[in-house]
């Protein structure tokens, strides 16, 4: 066994994450560029190339690397490919796998980063010894990856598990790059904060808050975040409403696979309990009796620096 | 290969159906009884043994027969058992695959009614080749069967796919026995379609109907159904609506799952296009666009009178 390195690489909107990360989950080294700085995909993995290359150097060379594992939106597993991708600058129906693997003369799979992240948790995080899980990523947007049986749930063409964009109040807000109306992501996004704050103090201008001294800019999950932490009233409310249709999305999630975990993650869950306690309290609600009190519902323990690399990483194990 | 049959035992509310099957799926012989006329399950056991003790000689006795399929409502395929079933006089956890060996002999597995669909549509039925479809029962309740990778998804606990009572009206219709609000099951069923009727006629008493000439008694889905072949705008309304609330339930699905198909089945389904035909364009209207016209909606092709027995026996081939 002389392989026993992997490559993980993150494809944000923005930022593309990418290391060296050895069997335990421990990333020998890491680094960043930008997504978006080449109008060709070529350009870009020539760049991404020149960046891996000391770092595969110090773990010995190509022959001591397993494979490449890749994260990206709107990522196809069965085909390598990105596909319609709204956030990156590559547009239609990328061979990104293909390339990579031409480039490095590595096997290269991927898959969408919400999967990604549940291929963390299952290989480094908290759901090590568990086959049925369902990962909910709340930052900019919801994402998930869905865990049946040990295997990541990829649906017939692989682009399974976009519970994110499930209706959770039909006729709801307007989710603005999607056109369809109360998506889950609409809601219990840091953007979907933000969007129940100006909501809440436009329906209610009497209402003294803590969050009137923000501008419509400044208002962030994390200005609401800071104001609820103060005891601000319309803050709490916030991540109650929050907390409560995240609630009611994941008992119809649970009715649908019955997980043993629902493992949260990303910038949201910063919140902890104020977000926490009334997304568990409106699952219970909205569970038949022989769901309840049956999942854990639990925050990723994983470093959100290194997670994205890490799962990524996984998928080469795998 | 001496033994070639398989027994299926299909428990309802009211009647039990059980039967003999070839691996074909031609149903040899069958019969049925009431489910709820023992108070204790062992004497409806002997009453099942001693009624399918005639096919079993037919079939050249218990040494031909390769094992026995149950399914079931409650019932819970890793344990075998069913649990706290509300239509049955059985009370708690009644370990019945168990009792059934023990008296016949005979390997026996268990699962729950929609999933025994799900396993006729899989071996005998419509979705012979398909590795990744749903089925949805559209009966007096909704129920449903997952599958995935070519497996019924039953969840860390068995009791996966009770897609029936996912919400997909937050603090909508009231559904009496599990006291949910805005469950699929409350308006997508038959139950649910009376429902509709009842609402529709009470909120626009000016409205000429002909479903006016039916008593509360008299009027079902059926009654709906053949005033709405004759024209009649309300009943019209009523599948419209009808299709509407499972169209964007199916649409949260596919965006779990992403399957092939959708297979519909059970007695709403006589509606054909009346319900079709919203189910569908609602469907498609809550898809994002990567999962919009690939999914096959159909209708089974099952014999509704045979396909409990038959989805019954084929967890025996499984």
């Amino acid at each position: 066994m002389k392989e026993k390195y992997a490559i993980g690489v993150d494809i944000g909107g923005t930022t593309t994450k990418f290391g060296t990360v050895d069997r335990k989950g421990r990333i020998l080294e890491q680094d960043r560029m930008s997504s978006n700085n080449h109008d060709a995909v070529e350009d870009f993995i020539e760049e991404l190339h020149s960046k891996l290359s000391p770092m595969i150097k110090n773990v010995g060379g190509v022959g001591n690397i397993t494979g490449i594992g890749m994260g990206a939106p709107n990522a196809n597993y069965y085909r390598g490919t990105i596909e319609y991708a709204p956030n990156l600058k590559w547009k239609g129906i990328i061979p990104i796998a293909d390339l990579i693997y031409k480039k490095f003369g590595l096997v290269t799979k991927l898959t969408n980063d919400a999967n990604a992240a549940a291929m963390g948790e299952m290989m480094y995080g908290c759901t090590k010894n568990i086959k049925h899980f369902i990962t909910i990523t709340l930052g900019t947007g919801v994402g998930s990856g869905i865990v049946i049986d040990g295997k990541i749930v990829l649906g017939h063409d692989g682009f399974a598990g976009e519970l994110g964009h499930t209706i959770i109040r039909p006729g709801g807000r307007l989710h603005k790059s999607t056109g369809m109306h109360g998506s889950l992501e609409s809601y219990a996004s840091a953007t979907g904060v933000r969007d129940t704050a100006i909501e809440l103090l436009t329906k209610f201008p009497e209402e003294h808050s803590l969050l009137r001294d923000y501008s419509i800019n400044e208002l962030t999950s994390e200005t609401v975040f800071q104001c609820a932490m103060q005891g601000d009233k319309v803050a709490n409310e916030i991540f109650e409403f929050t907390g409560q249709i995240l609630g009611e999305s994941l008992a119809n999630f649970v009715m649908f696979s019955s997980p043993e975990v629902i493992v949260l993650f990303g910038g949201l869950t910063k919140a902890g309990n104020l977000l926490m306690n009334p997304t568990k309290k409106h699952m219970e609600a909205n569970l038949l009796p022989i769901f309840q009190n049956k999942v854990r519902l639990i925050f990723s323990e994983l470093k959100e620096s290194d997670a994205a690399i890490l799962g990524a990483s996984a998928l080469v194990w795998e």
